[in-house]
């Protein structure tokens, strides 16, 4: 256990939820931040409260601006297919938004005395380049970036960027993350919709796991 | 000339309003954005709007969330010092803005389909350490990131980064940088203060360049 403290980029999913409980295993203080860039799946904010409520992390919310895409234009649908189906790149791609929330982390994290900001990417948002702002590359140049532009100060801890996302469902059951508090859905309804590729990708990853998916989905292909 | 398109973070000061010009000689299609964090210096963004429009460059302002800071925050004084007397942390450092700003830039940059970011970090902002935010290894990594994020389409341009104060004068003297209308002072009053330390270094790189300084300062320190 680190006597430090440590930020976690917190967006209420999957990913971002079993990092904010590695991180809470690794680091004495910790603190989870997630981002309005006024995404439409709003949603998923409301789930980072909660979970950081029941876990007694402090929780704030950050607002950034950021050019218009698929995820905060309602007028352009969110597509119905998975990520394997979508050729270049992805229209659910946010341009550089990654690297935009990483530098807000980074600049609440040096002015609050953190050591080390957490950060859920990993390999299976990195293949094919789908977001180019979850390359491990990426990451590499992000982490000097901010480690030289703190003095120093705070590091980039990014657990998840070598395993898929069943790898992460496996060890979030392991650690105890509780699934059906988080939000993945990009359209942001009353439940995951099941058709979109985020919610795809997270009813795949506990079948291929063979943990019981316990989100409850508006439709869902059997497997 | 490169038949592309670059985008140039313009504060509205001496150094990346001379980025500005740059820019213009290399790139087809030239816009600049500059950045409100809430700086008490707004006088810079009118200062850029006056600079773009007498060049007929398209200009925006994009607004960001900083953590409060000494050049945010009015309850804390701006020093009248030099940046030599300075020790350790500058007082007159942002957490991290420069990687914010860049982020951002990136963002609306690939949005936009530009190819090139221009930022005008020199090598005394970087010496000592007193900005890592512009030191070449903090420049580096931003552009590797920058690359990366954007699948390989933003690169990013920094003309000034071997060069002093002094030698940038000389550089604006010589392409007509207007030198009259760019403002660096960090306390935004009507004009110059002439003791604070941006302040005093402008002055001083004009003295070192033996330019005669066309600015308005309140007070100044005879050579």
């Amino acid at each position: 256990m680190n006597d430090g403290s440590a930020l976690v980029l917190h967006s209420g999913g999957l990913d971002s939820t079993t990092c904010l409980y590695l991180a809470k295993s690794d680091f004495k203080n910790v603190e989870a931040m997630s981002v309005n860039y006024g995404q439409r799946h709003g949603r998923e904010i409301e789930a980072a409260k909660a979970i950081c409520d029941q876990l007694k992390v402090k929780h704030s919310v950050v607002h950034l601006t950021i050019p218009s895409s698929m995820l905060t234009d309602p007028s352009i649908a969110v597509p119905d297919i998975s990520y394997e189906e979508i050729e270049g790149i992805s229209p659910t791609y946010v341009p550089f938004r990654n690297g935009l929330m990483l530098a807000t982390m980074a600049s609440y994290a040096q002015a609050g005395g953190f050591d080390a900001i957490y950060f859920g990417a990993h390999s299976e948002d990195a293949a094919n380049w789908a977001y180019p702002d979850c390359t491990p590359e990426f990451i590499g140049a992000m982490a000097n970036a901010i480690y030289i532009g703190t003095y120093h100060k705070v590091r980039l801890i990014t657990p998840l960027q070598w395993l898929n996302k069943a790898e992460i469902v496996l060890l979030g059951e392991d650690i105890g993350v509780p699934f059906a508090m988080t939000w993945s859905c990009y359209k942001g309804e009353e439940v995951h919709c099941g058709t979109c590729p985020t919610c795809r990708s997270r009813n795949q990853a506990f079948q291929i796991a063979g943990v019981t998916d316990p989100t409850i989905y508006r439709e869902i292909e059997a497997a």
